[in-house]
C-alpha cells in the first residue's frame, strides 16, 4: 500500500541522524495508507536515527517533490546538529514556504522555528521545549496539537499519533480517521498517569529535565544567535 | 544510548518483511534507553517492513544472544508469510523456550501461537485476531495488555506503547516507567473515540474487517493445518 499513487497527497517527512523515530513512525503509520509519504534525507545512504535504528531514505532533498501537501519534521537528540545544518534548514524553508501544511511533532517545532517558519504563529512542542518557541517568534500554546492557519504542531513524541489522526481528518474527513483509529486499535490505556510535568510531579520532572538540560541550553544558545524572532 | 552495555536486560525484537513498524517502534522507544535491544532477522540485509520502510537488522538469528531477557514479536501484513516460515518459527520457539519474558503486540501473538508458545496461556491480540487465539491453544482475554506468568501480550498496534510501559515497570519499577512516560509526553488525547469496535460502531468496524478479512482467513487456515491447540 506504499507505492506512489496518483491523486494522493504528497507528504514529505524529514529524516536526520538522531531523529526520535517514534516522532515520525506514529504519524507515518496513521497517514501512509492514504498518502504518498517520502522519507527525505540529503542522499539515499543508510541513516542512523535515535536508539541505533538504521533506515534508508526513500528520496533525496534534490528528488523530493517541490510542492508538498504536507511537510513534516520530528525532533530528538539530533535536533541541535540539524539546527546547525544550513542545507537542512534551507530545505525546510523552501518546501515549507510552498507546502499546503507545515507540521511538526515534539522538538521538531524548534527546526521549523529555526527555518523561520513559525514567526507569528501559535505552536507547541515537547513540554520541555515549549517555552523556547518565542525565541523563534512563535507563540507557545499548552495543547497536545495546535493548529494555526496551515501550521499544525504536536507535543512530545507520542503526541505524534494524536497529531496524525488530526491531520488525517483534515485531509480525508472524520470517517477515514475513525476507521484508521480502529485499525490501529488506538484506545490508549497508559498503565501510569505521568505524561505531563503536572501529573508526574516535581521529582520525576526534575530528573527528566536534568537529562534534557544540555540539549535545551544548546537550543537556546543557537536560537539567540539566529536572531529570528 | 544504544550501544550494548553490561548488566542491562537483553531484549530481542524480531523483524520480518511486512511487519507493522509501529508495533515495534512503540515498545522500542520506551525500552531502548534502559536495555540492549536487538533487531533480529536472518541476516544483516536491509529489510522492508510495512508501508515501505527499509531498515537494517542489528543482529542475525545466528548471532543473537541465546538467553534473552525478553523475546518480542509484532504483527502486520507480513504475518501470514512469517507463519509459513519454519526457520522463523523455530527461532521463536528456541529463544522463547529460554527467555525470561515471551511477549508480543498486535497480531504478533499469532506468531507466538504458531511457534507453540501460547499453549495454555491467557493472551490478547489485535481485536480482529483475538478470537483466533484458541486455534493455538491460548485463552483470549479482552484487555489492552495481558500478563500470564511470563507471557505478556498487547492489543493492536498502538497498544505496544501501553505494553512497553507495563514491561518497563516490571523490569525496572514504576519510577523509571513514569520518568520515561514523561520524557515521551505519553498523555494521549485521541481526537476521536473510535479505537475499539464497540466505540467505532458496526459500520466502521465492518469496513475495517472487510480490509482485514483475507488475512484473518489465511491465519485461520494456517492455524488449522498446524493443529497446535
Amino acid at each position: 500500500m506504499s507505492e506512489p499513487k496518483r491523486n494522493r497527497p504528497e507528504i514529505g517527512m524529514l529524516l536526520f541522524p538522531g531523529l526520535n523515530f517514534l516522532d515520525l513512525i506514529g504519524p507515518h503509520t496513521v497517514l501512509a495508507h492514504s498518502a504518498n509519504v517520502h522519507l527525505i534525507w540529503k542522499n539515499f545512504d543508510l541513516l542512523t536515527v535515535d536508539l541505533g535504528i538504521a533506515v534508508k531514505p526513500t528520496t533525496s532533498m534534490e528528488n523530493c517533490p517541490k510542492d508538498l501537501d504536507v511537510l513534516f519534521v520530528g525532533g530528538g537528540p539530533g535536533l541541535t546538529d540539524a539546527m546547525q545544518d544550513r542545507a537542512f534548514l534551507d530545505f525546510l524553508a523552501d518546501r515549507g514556504g510552498r507546502a499546503k501544511y507545515v507540521t511538526s511533532v515534539c522538538s521538531g517545532s524548534m527546526l521549523l522555528g529555526a527555518a523561520g517558519l513559525l514567526r507569528g504563529y501559535k505552536a507547541t512542542s515537547h513540554w520541555a521545549f515549549r517555552d523556547l518557541l518565542p525565541l523563534f517568534g512563535a507563540v507557545p500554546v499548552h495543547q497536545r496539537v495546535v493548529i494555526d492557519r496551515n501550521r499544525i504542531t504536536g507535543g512530545g513524541v507520542t503526541a505524534g499519533i494524536d497529531f496524525g489522526f488530526t491531520l488525517l481528518s483534515i485531509l480525508f474527513g472524520e470517517n477515514l480517521a475513525k476507521a484508521i483509529q480502529l485499525a490501529n486499535e488506538y484506545d490508549p490505556h497508559p498503565p501510569f498517569d505521568a505524561g505531563t510535568p503536572e501529573k508526574a510531579g516535581p521529582q520525576i520532572t526534575q530528573a527528566v529535565l536534568a537529562q534534557m538540560g544540555p540539549r535545551l541550553e544548546k537550543v537556546r544558545e543557537l536560537a539567540r544567535k539566529m536572531n529570528i524572532q
